[in-house]
């Protein structure tokens, strides 16, 4: 059982129309309940909060943050970023969803632009399980089959995984990563792809099953009591 | 807390000497005692048993399978090594320890020659974490430091590893990657250098440390239901 | 410009139907007038060759092994795989071509059952880049569209790839990582999943680009001049 | 060969005492001269120069551009950071030398704090060929024996290397993570750890071929015409 903070910009949601009306109280409502049902302890944070909700104390009791954002990233503090980054490199575990392949903290901790080509039309997809022994799998089948999503394709601008562990095939002919994992000083990353703004995909069973075993498997464990942070140390032999 | 079988060739501590006088019960009884008292279910097995003591009834009720041997490497059944193998693409976990670098199984799941340059002088070894965040290192301080120790040296014929955790420095000048962790299928593998069967490096308490950290992270979880199997299939869409 | 020998086990084509009808001359011949045609020096070896034609003397002048097999993986003499993958660790690159999936020297190098599911209907495929900056990609477009095609799907029973370079889209609904490279010792191994002994796939110009790319990035350096072979070393310092 | 762009800081050797000595016109004309007559085009650029010599049309006729810095990183313009960044993504390579992995490039590029333990005492560095097929050890012995060296010690902050290549051993006691390979985007990174500014690293014949090596490693090949952007596209199969 984590402590995870669910942040989210809450734009589309407040706008009216479909997002509204899938995501009443908000996408990191609905993902807080369902990570609160699978035995986490919540709490959720917007863009409109202080500090976007990302205030030193918040993170210090946060073991895992989940971040969704689609059309205010722009509009994120680059302190705040730098804060998520540095909880990060100390073991804090970041799940980054669907849209947020394009949010700052995500790129400012990749390093590379994270771009993909997309389309809009509310096809099928069929997001495939390749690393089937990964605990982000538990209790999963083959595939998730999604019958109407927005389309992401390849080239997916981002460095290799270390792990992927979903690929994605889309009914207009192209295929994704669409879980990868990356580790950043302590902390675990997985970018996971399903989701949507006004697609009701954070309601589903499965996707709410790879939500929960992601927070667990990027639960910060002790690790060593081994630190650089560039300083200088004495010889451990004599010279 | 995992059920646990702990392998060894047990030939040179039945030999007399200063290994029957390290490990009097053998290496394996002085590992699988450690793992016990850290509360794992554990069980030994040795060349000598009926099938070398890996039965298909003992791997099913094996989570990880610790390996010791050294001079025995060749008097290891080929079926037994097929055996092992399939159990740790369902998932088993596999622990390699020292100079086990040569035997069978890990010979046959990385697909690689395994070798490396030695000297046995007893010199010091500090085996630095270079991976601090890593489950297998919890609770450790930077580095072990095995005051006596056989050198393993560069190039380490292995395939590159998914993570290096640990990384060691000889007094003789050499370096070696003595924490290297790999997965084949569902199964995870790790292997560790230090070890002897003269120098007592299993009692040391980050010693067992270590061999505890690993058995957790190599315990198997559930995974998803997706097999292949070389099997004819039904497309999913219509053509 | 490499030296390449072109191997098949040379079955189907000599049975007639269409498989004799699409390489009337064996599936080698196609590969190995094409890579002749794009600068390499090249030769071909069958399963009905004494030693398969990889005598010790024709592989001392390979510097890439390009791997064709499907029905008779289990007629390939094991003192010959060992041969290969002697070389491979030695620096021979290796191609390993669509059903040679399941060959023994892919198995041997790999450590794993380099399983899949499969299906064969005569689909689209579309074979899509995903790391655009690779060499072996070097010409192409996004993707190879293949109008028809055997069906592979994941999982894909094969260690984590090292650069996983394509990834097809089936048009019955799959994804599979079709181009997966490796390096097993000095030697470089390339997957490429396209390919067929009655779909005419090796007379694409587009996929002749690829093998002609992967036996340019396959083919062997000189590397540095340190070895191990389990050996015995003096120190280099003074202890 | 190339076409390379030598970056330096150019600060310790404007200011006299053994860095003018032993780097009279700066180490960036060393290794300049060095990269020449191994047959690159080589050119220099240096902090002072207006963008720091990197203006778009120098970065247009970069293929590898070699980065050293030390006590002025903060001093590089964000505007140019940003630039090499994007040039590394559509295939510039990148050498990244000892102190630099403190630049802001390095840190850009990989996401992480970079940082590591020192000593600067002259003690002696043995940095072992870890990957002794790599083309980057092309032509070198076993390691290369520094008499006297800065001690840079583990945990190295960055993500686990894409292959490692080389691991030093330090006469005080520690090892590091020496040559490290990572790829963003099209463009190949090197990092590499011998080197100073005072002791004449940069003179040596084999630090000058593993330069050479590496700027040939990291030269940019076509690659795919297959591109992201975040750009809207059209289904290839009828919905």
């Amino acid at each position: 059982m984590a402590s995870v903070t669910v942040w989210n910009e809450f734009v589309h949601e407040r706008e009216g129309g479909d997002a509204a009306e899938v995501y009443p109280d908000g996408i990191h409502a609905t993902i807080a309940e369902a990570l609160d049902q699978r035995g986490h302890d919540t709490r959720t944070a917007t863009l409109d909060d202080p500090e976007h909700g990302l205030t030193e104390s918040v993170l210090d009791e946060t073991d895992v943050l989940v971040w969704w954002g689609h059309v205010a990233h722009d509009e994120v503090d680059d302190d705040v970023v730098e804060r998520v980054a540095e909880r990060v490199y100390d073991g804090m575990g970041l799940l980054v969803l669907h849209s947020a392949h394009a949010s700052k903290p995500f790129k400012r901790l990749l390093g590379t632009p994270c771009d993909l080509t997309w389309r809009e039309v509310g096809e099928r997809e069929r997001c495939w399980v390749v690393d089937p022994g990964h605990p982000i799998t538990d209790g999963l089948d083959d595939s998730l089959v999604i019958e109407e999503a927005e389309m992401y394709g390849e080239p997916f601008g981002v460095p290799e995984p270390d792990r992927l562990v979903f690929t994605s095939w889309f009914e207009g002919g192209e295929v994704f990563r669409s879980g990868c994992c990356y580790r950043r000083g302590r902390g675990n990353i997985f970018y996971f792809r399903p989701g949507h703004e006004t697609y009701p995909i954070y309601h589903r069973e499965d996707v709410q099953q790879v939500l929960d075993n992601a927070v667990r498997w990027a639960t910060p464990n002790e690790g060593a009591d081994a630190h650089a942070g560039n300083r200088n140390v004495d010889p451990r032999e004599s010279l």
